[in-house]
C-alpha cells in the first residue's frame, strides 16, 4: 500500500535505543536498523548490506559504524562505507540509504521520505511526555492491523461505550456534543463532551464526585503521519474546566506493513495525582487489557472481514461519530496523492 | 472455488447453538453468525457489520437482535437494523444479509443461495437421528481438505480395506458386488455387498457369528449439497437381511473454504443394542481414530499432492470403485453450472 | 525456480534408508519417496499415486513394491503397477515416474533429469567418507534458504572471519592469497591460503604450534549440482604441506524448494587423530553451533532481505572474495540454460 512517506513517525522510545544497541524494525514496509553513534545521537539506515544483503542489525557496532556480520563492510550514520576489510579502498557503490532522525520528548522520530524533503518543523511536539509536572507511563504493542484502522478507532470517540463498556464507557457520552475541527491539512481534532452526566466508572477514583454530575470531555488530536494525542477531563457540572481533573494519552502509530502497526502509547497523569493515587503497574495492566485485549483483537478481526479491500470500496454505512476518522482518511489520501507527484515535495509553512 | 449455493448444508448440530450463543462459522467461504431469537428459533446472518465491518459474533445478543460489539448497531434475524444508538432513525443501507435456516432432526440447516430460491423440500430428511428406537452418537471435526475429496472418500467403499485395515476392512469386500444408482440429480447411491464371507472384525461384537459366513452390505447415499448417509449391515449368509443386524452413520459435510470442511458425523445404533453393548465413549474414541487419525490426514495429504489442481486436470487413473464418487462429481458440476445461469433458479419438483 | 535437473544430488545418507523404510522427501520441488527393494538396492519414485494422488510414502512396502495406503495399488522400483486389488489386470496408465539412483560412499544419489540422460560418470566421488584411514562424522540439517545462497556462503572463504569469528576465523586469512580455478564446466575450486600466520584457534588442538606461525590453507571444490568438498590444512611455515595436518568436510546441498535446502554434511578426520583427540559428540555440537546457529539464520535472513529477487537484479556490490561463488552461479546458469534446450541432453565426456 502507499504510505505517507514525508512525515515523522515514531521509530522507538528513546529508552529502547540503548548505547551499543542495533534495533531492527520494519517501518512502512522497509527494514530499518536504528542505533546511536558514539556521541549518543540516534541514526537510521536501511537494514540491508549492499554486498550480499545481510541485515546490518545482525552485525555489531564498531565506533560510529555498523560492521556487517557476514563479511565485515562498515557503514556510518550517513550510510557511507567506512571500511572494506579486503582492500584499502571501498567499492564505489557501497552505501546504504540513511534516514533523517530527530530525538525529542523521549521519542526517536524518523522521516521516511527523501532526506532532502525532511522538515523538522513537521515533527509532532509532545513536551508533556517529559514535563516534570506530569508523569508518563509508556508502553509498546505490535498490532496486527493496518494503522488507518487504528486511527479510525481512535478518532471515533463512540466505540468505548461498546468495546470498553466495563472500563471507559459512559452512557451519557454517546449522544453528547461532537465536533470535528480541521486545524490544517496535517492536524485534525475530534472532540466529544457532555455538559452534565455521571462520570465514567474508571475515573471516579481520579476525580471523586460523590454522585454529582460532571462535565466530561474527550478530545483527540491527530497529526500527520499518525500521532494522536488525547485529553480526557471532567469538572463538576457548571464549573470551569480548569477546576476539574484531566489526563492525557499518546497514541503514536507507525505503519509496519499494510496489515500491521507499531503502537507506542503513554498514559500521562498529573505528577501530584500520580504520587497520591496512581500505581504504574495497575495502569499498565489496565492499558494492556484495553489495547491488547479489546482494541487490537477487534482491529484484527475487522481487517480480516474487510478481506484486503479499501474501506470505501466496501461502501460502509456511515454514522455521525465517523466524521473525525473520515476527515483523517481524506487528509491522508490528499497528502499521499500530492507526494506522488514528483517535484512538489511537501513542506511546512 | 464455485460451490453449490442452492442447497441445504448443516450449519450446526442443534445442541451447539445454545440460547444466548453467537456461533461464528465460515460456510462456503462466507463468514456466518448463528444464533437463536427469543423464541428459540435459529437464525443466520453474514458475520460482518455494514458500518465498520466488525464481526457481529463479537457482539452480544440483546433480545431478538445482535448488538455489534464495536459501535452498537443492532440487527435482527432478517438482517434489518433495529437500533442506532446515535440517532432515532437507522441508516437506510444498514442491513446485513440473512440466510434461510430450518431445524430438523437435531440439525440446523442453512440455505446458502438467494433466499428467494430456498426450498424446504430439498432439505435432507434424517429422522433416524432423533428416532427413539435408535441411539445416535454425534460429533464434529474440522477437516483440512476440500469437501469433494471427503465425498470421494465416502462414496468409495473400497478404501477401508487399506486405510482402515485394522478396523473396518473385510478381505471379501473389495471384490464384492458393487452398484451405483442415480436416484435423481440430487441423490446417488453407492452400494457394495458380498453374499458370503467373514464379518469385519469391528462388527463381530455387534453381530456374533461364531465364525459363520455372513452376507454383508455397505450402502452409501449422497444427497446434494453434501449429506451422506451410510447403512452397514450383516445377516447370516442366505438369511433375509431383516433377520440380521444393521447400523447407520451420518457423514454431513459443509464446505468451509476451498481447502477445508466442516464434518458433522453420527454413529447410529439400535436402541436396545446400544443399551446392551454400546459404550458411547468407546465409539467416540473409535470414530476419532478413524476420522481424525486415518481419513483426515490422508485427505489433507491428497490435497497437498494435487497442488490446487482440479482432479480431472490431473488425468487420474480410474478404478471400478470410483464410480459412485465420479457420479457425484458429475452431479455437483451440473448443479453448479446450472446455478450460474441467472434466471433459472434450482427448485425441487 | 529452474533447477539443474541433469545432475546427481544427495537424496539421503545410506543409513537413513533402512530396510522397510519409506522415506518421503521433497527434492527440487518434487515429492519423492525413497525405499530399498528386497535386495537392499535403493529406489526413488514420485511420491504420488496416479489413481487419487495419495502419497505413496503413506503406504507400506510389500516385497519389492510399495502398496498405496489409500486403495492398494502396488508399484515397483521402475514405477510399474504390479498389483490391482480390484481386477486381474492393471490400468494401462497406472505408473509413476521413477528416478535413477546410485549408492556410493555411504550416499544415496538421485538423478533428477530424464532417466535416459542419467550418466553415472557425473556422480561426485567422495571415497574419503568411507575410507578406513579416515573418520567421518555425518549430519543433516534442513536449511530455510535457497541452495545457491548456501553455495555463495561456502565458496566464499572470507565470511568465517565475521560470521564464525569465535571459532573458525583467523585474522591473517582475509587478506591472504586467493585463487579461483575453473576445472571444468561442472567443477570449480575456490582456494585461500596464507604462507605464515597464527593458526585459527579451533585448530590449535589438532595441530599444536606452540605459537609458531603456520602456512594455512582452505580449499573448497564445487561439483554440479551442488556438492562441495572442503580441505582445511596447516603446516609449520616453510615446511611441506604433507608434514602438516589436514581435515576435510563435505557440504552436500540438495534443493528442497526455491526457498529451502537439504544440507548433508560431514566432518572428516584422520583416523589416528580421531582416536586420540576427537570427541564425536563435541564435533557434532560445534557443527550444530556453526551451521544451525550461525550460517543457517544468516542465509534465511539474507533470503528475506532479497525479497524473492534474483541476486543480479539487486545489483550487489562486489568484493574480491565473491569470485568463487560468482563462477559457480555462472556455471549453474549455463548448465540450466543448456538443459532447457530440447535435444541436447547434458553428458559427461
Amino acid at each position: 500500500m502507499k504510505f505517507l512517506n514525508e512525515a515523522w513517525y515514531v521509530a522507538a522510545w528513546s529508552e529502547e535505543l540503548g548505547s551499543g544497541t542495533l534495533l531492527a524494525r520494519t517501518l512502512l514496509d522497509q527494514p530499518i536498523v536504528l542505533f546511536r553513534d558514539s556521541s549518543g545521537s540516534p541514526a537510521a539506515l536501511i537494514d540491508r548490506c549492499p554486498h550480499r544483503f545481510a541485515p546490518l542489525s545482525r552485525g555489531r557496532l564498531q565506533g560510529d559504524s555498523i560492521e556487517c556480520g557476514y563479511h565485515g563492510l562498515c557503514f556510518d550514520r550517513a550510510g557511507a562505507c567506512t571500511r572494506n576489510p579486503y582492500a584499502s579502498t571501498v567499492p564505489p557503490r557501497a552505501r546504504v540509504r540513511s534516514f533523517p532522525v530527530l530525538e525529542r520528548d523521549g521519542i526517536v522520530w524518523i522521516w521516511m521520505g527523501e532526506a532532502s524533503t525532511a522538515d523538522a518543523g513537521l515533527a509532532p511536539s509532545l513536551p508533556t511526555l517529559v514535563d516534570p509536572a506530569w508523569h508518563a507511563i509508556r508502553g509498546y504493542l505490535r498490532t496486527p492491523a493496518n494503522y488507518v484502522l487504528a486511527i479510525d478507532n481512535l478518532m471515533d470517540l463512540t466505540h468505548p461505550e461498546y468495546l470498553h463498556d466495563r472500563s471507559l464507557g459512559s452512557p451519557a457520552l454517546k449522544t453528547a456534543h461532537y465536533e470535528v475541527k480541521v486545524e490544517s491539512e496535517r492536524v485534525i481534532h475530534s472532540n466529544r463532551w457532555f455538559d452534565s452526566g455521571p462520570i465514567p466508572p474508571l475515573m471516579e477514583r481520579n476525580f471523586p464526585t460523590n454522585g454529582q454530575p460532571v462535565e466530561h470531555w474527550v478530545n483527540m488530536r491527530w497529526e500527520a503521519g499518525s500521532s494522536l494525542w488525547l485529553e480526557v477531563g471532567a469538572t463538576l457540572a457548571g464549573r470551569p474546566r480548569k477546576e476539574g481533573w484531566k489526563t492525557f494519552a499518546a497514541h503514536l502509530l507507525t505503519p509496519e506493513t499494510a496489515t500491521s502497526s507499531h503502537y507506542f502509547y503513554a498514559a500521562v497523569f498529573d505528577r501530584e495525582e500520580a504520587r497520591a493515587h496512581v500505581n504504574d503497574d495497575e495502569i499498565r495492566a489496565i492499558l494492556a487489557h484495553i489495547f491488547a485485549g479489546e482494541d487490537s483483537p477487534m482491529l484484527e478481526a475487522v481487517q480480516g472481514r474487510m478481506g484486503g479491500a479499501d474501506l470505501w470500496a466496501l461502501k460502509p454505512v456511515s454514522l455521525p461519530g465517523d466524521e473525525g476518522a473520515v476527515q483523517v482518511r481524506r487528509a491522508l489520501a490528499e497528502l499521499i496523492a500530492r507526494e506522488s507527484q514528483p517535484g512538489t515535495p511537501e513542506r511546512s509553512a
